[in-house]
C-alpha cells in the first residue's frame, strides 16, 4: 500500500511539475500525495516547515519591530514577506502557470480552477406545484421588474450587481449547516463544503464582471443596501425554512440563465462588444488565451445553471421530509 | 501547451487510479487535468453530465411523485439515488480508497485529506505587548479556570466541547471577509478560503472527538447556549476590531496546544485509555490502520498550531496597519 502511494506521489509530482513547475518541488510530497496531486500546497507547506525550523527568535518582538520597520520602508512584495515570516508563514514558493509565467492571483489557486460543463441543459425547470414553490417562484418573478427597469439591457452592469447578490445564500447556508452540525455533533453530507463552494464560485463571477463593468458610486451604495436586507432575509428565511429557501435559489438562478441568454443575444447581435475576456477569467475557466467575453458569460450561464440544479436538489430533499446530510451533496458539481 | 495539459492528464490519470482507483476513470479528465489530481471529481462531473443528458423527463413531476413513493419504500442508500436521479444529479461514481474498499464518508473527500505537519514548534507563544493584546491574552486565559473547573481531566469530553466552539471564528471571518468582498468588490487575498478551511477542519476534529466521547444531554445543552453566546460575541468583535478577533483565537489555539499536551500525557501515563483511532480520523489524516488515539490527538494539535500561526498573523497584519487581502493567505497551511 505504501509503496503504491509513494509510486502515485512520484507520478503526481511529475505530473504536478508538468502543470505548474512549481518552483519548489515538495520532497514532502510523498507524505501528502492528495495535496501534492493539487500541487502548490505541498510546496507552501514546505517552505513553511522550512521557515518555522529556520526562525527560532520568531516570537522575538524586537524581530518584530525591525521587520515591521523595514517592512514600513520597502515595497507591498517585500512588505508581505517581512511580515510572514514573524509568525514563519513565508510564501515565497512562486505558483506558476503551465506557459511557465508566475500565477498572480491570491484569491484563488491553480487548484481551485475548472473547465465548466457547457453541455448541460438551460432549459430546464422546476414547475412550482406546492402553495410554497408557488410563492417562491412568484417571490422571483417580481424581482425581476424593478430590475428590468433600472438596468434595461446593461447587462454587464445588471450581471456585476446580480453577482454580489447570487454570492450569499451559499454563505449564509453553508454557515448555518455549519453551525447545526456542530450543535448537533452529526455529519453534514458533505452539503456546507458544497454550498461554500457555490458561495465562492459566484464571488469569482463578480470578480471577473468587475473587470467588464466599473461600479458607479450608487451602485455601491445600492449593493451595500440591498446585501443588508437580503443576507438577513435569507438568514432569517433559511432557519425558518431551508425548502423554501433553497426553492428561491433554485427560481433566481432560473431567471439569472434567462438574463445571460439576453446578455449573450446582444454579445452576438454587436449591441454590447465582445471584448476580450478579464485574465482572472481566462485561468479560472481554464479558457484559452484568445477567450472574448461571450466565452465568459457562457462559462458563468452554465455554472448558474448548475447552482440551478444543485438548489432545487435540496429544495427536493427537504420536500421529502429528508435533511440534506441523508443524500450526499453534488461536490465539484460544475 | 495543450499537449503539455494533455501529458499531465495522463499522468494524473495514471496517479489518480494508482490512489483510489476512481471507479469511472474520467474520458473528461484530459479536459481539466487539476481537478483529475485531485481524483473523483471528475468522476463525479462526468456522471452528472451523462445523467442530465440521459434524463430528458427530468423535470417530469409525475416522476418525482413515483420516485418519491419509490424512495418512501426503499432504504437509505436506494432513497438517495431516486432523489438525486430526479434532478440529474447522481452520484454513483463510488469513490475508494487505496486499498480498494469503498470511501464510505460523506461530510469529507479523498481530495480534503493530509497528513498533518506534526514537526511544528508547539512552544511558540505571541507575547502581549499592546494593550489590546493583553486585553486578548487575559480574556482567554480567565475563560480557563471554569473550562478547567467543568472538566476536570476529562480531556475526550473536554476536546469534544471545545471543538464545538473552535469551529466557529473561521466561518464567521471567513463569512465577513466575503461579504466585505461582495459589497467592496475587492479581493480577499486567499483569506475567506483560508479562514473556512480552518473552520472545516475545527469541525473535522469535533466529528472525530464525537466517536470517542459521546455527549451528555446536559453537555448538548451547554455547547447550544455557548454557540448562541460565542457566535454573536465573535461575530461583534471580528467587526468591531478584526485585529483583536484574530489574536484572541491565536491564544485559544495556544491554550488548546497546551490542553491537548495534558491530554497526551494522561494517555501516555494510562490514565485515559489509548483506544485504537476512530476511523474516520485514520482517513482524514491519512494514520496507518493501527493509529491509537494517541496519534490522532498528536495530529489535532498540529492542526491546532497552524491555526495558533494563521490567526496571529492575521492579526501582526492588522496591527501593521494592513488588510488581510494586502498579504497572501496560507492556503494549505496543516
Amino acid at each position: 500500500m505504501m509503496s503504491s502511494r509513494m509510486a502515485g506521489s512520484v507520478l503526481l509530482r511529475h505530473a504536478g511539475s508538468r502543470l505548474f513547475n512549481a518552483a519548489a518541488v515538495s520532497p514532502a510530497a510523498g507524505a501528502r500525495p492528495l495535496l501534492a496531486g493539487c500541487d502548490g500546497v505541498p510546496a507552501v507547506m514546505v517552505r513553511l516547515m522550512s521557515t518555522t525550523t529556520f526562525s527560532p527568535a520568531a516570537s522575538d518582538a524586537k524581530k518584530e519591530a525591525a521587520a515591521a520597520a523595514k517592512a514600513a520602508k520597502e515595497g507591498g512584495e517585500k512588505k508581505a514577506v517581512a511580515i510572514n515570516s514573524y509568525w514563519g508563514i513565508e510564501q515565497n514558493n512562486k505558483l506558476v502557470r503551465e506557459d511557465g509565467t508566475e500565477w498572480k492571483w491570491t484569491c484563488f489557486r491553480p487548484w481551485e480552477t475548472y473547465t465548466a460543463d457547457t453541455s448541460i441543459d438551460l432549459t430546464r425547470h422546476h414547475e412550482p406545484k406546492t402553495l410554497l414553490d408557488k410563492i417562491a417562484y412568484w417571490t422571483v418573478k417580481s424581482l425581476r421588474f424593478p430590475t428590468d427597469i433600472f438596468f434595461q439591457r446593461r447587462y454587464g452592469c445588471r450581471a456585476m450587481m446580480l453577482e454580489t447578490v447570487a454570492a450569499v445564500p451559499g454563505m449564509v447556508g453553508g454557515m448555518l449547516l455549519h453551525l447545526r452540525s456542530l450543535r448537533r455533533f452529526e455529519q453534514s453530507g458533505g452539503w456546507i463544503r458544497a454550498l461554500l463552494e457555490e458561495a465562492e464560485n459566484e464571488r469569482m463571477h463578480l470578480m471577473t464582471f468587475m473587470e467588464v463593468a466599473k461600479p458607479r458610486w450608487y451602485e455601491r451604495a445600492l449593493v451595500i443596501t440591498v446585501q443588508g436586507v437580503f443576507f438577513n432575509a435569507y438568514f432569517l428565511g433559511y432557519l425558518l425554512s431551508p425548502k423554501f429557501a433553497h426553492r428561491v435559489v433554485g427560481y433566481l438562478e432560473e431567471e439569472a440563465i434567462h438574463s445571460y441568454t439576453e446578455y449573450l443575444k446582444d454579445l452576438e447581435g454587436g449591441k454590447i462588444e465582445n471584448v476580450p475576456a478579464p485574465a482572472i477569467a481566462i485561468d479560472y475557466w481554464r479558457l484559452p488565451a484568445n477567450a472574448t467575453l461571450k466565452d465568459v458569460v457562457t462559462v458563468v450561464r452554465a455554472d448558474e445553471a448548475h447552482h440551478r440544479d444543485v438548489n432545487h436538489f435540496a429544495s427536493d430533499i427537504h420536500y421529502q421530509g429528508m435533511q440534506l446530510k441523508e443524500s450526499p451533496a453534488p461536490i465539484g458539481y460544475h
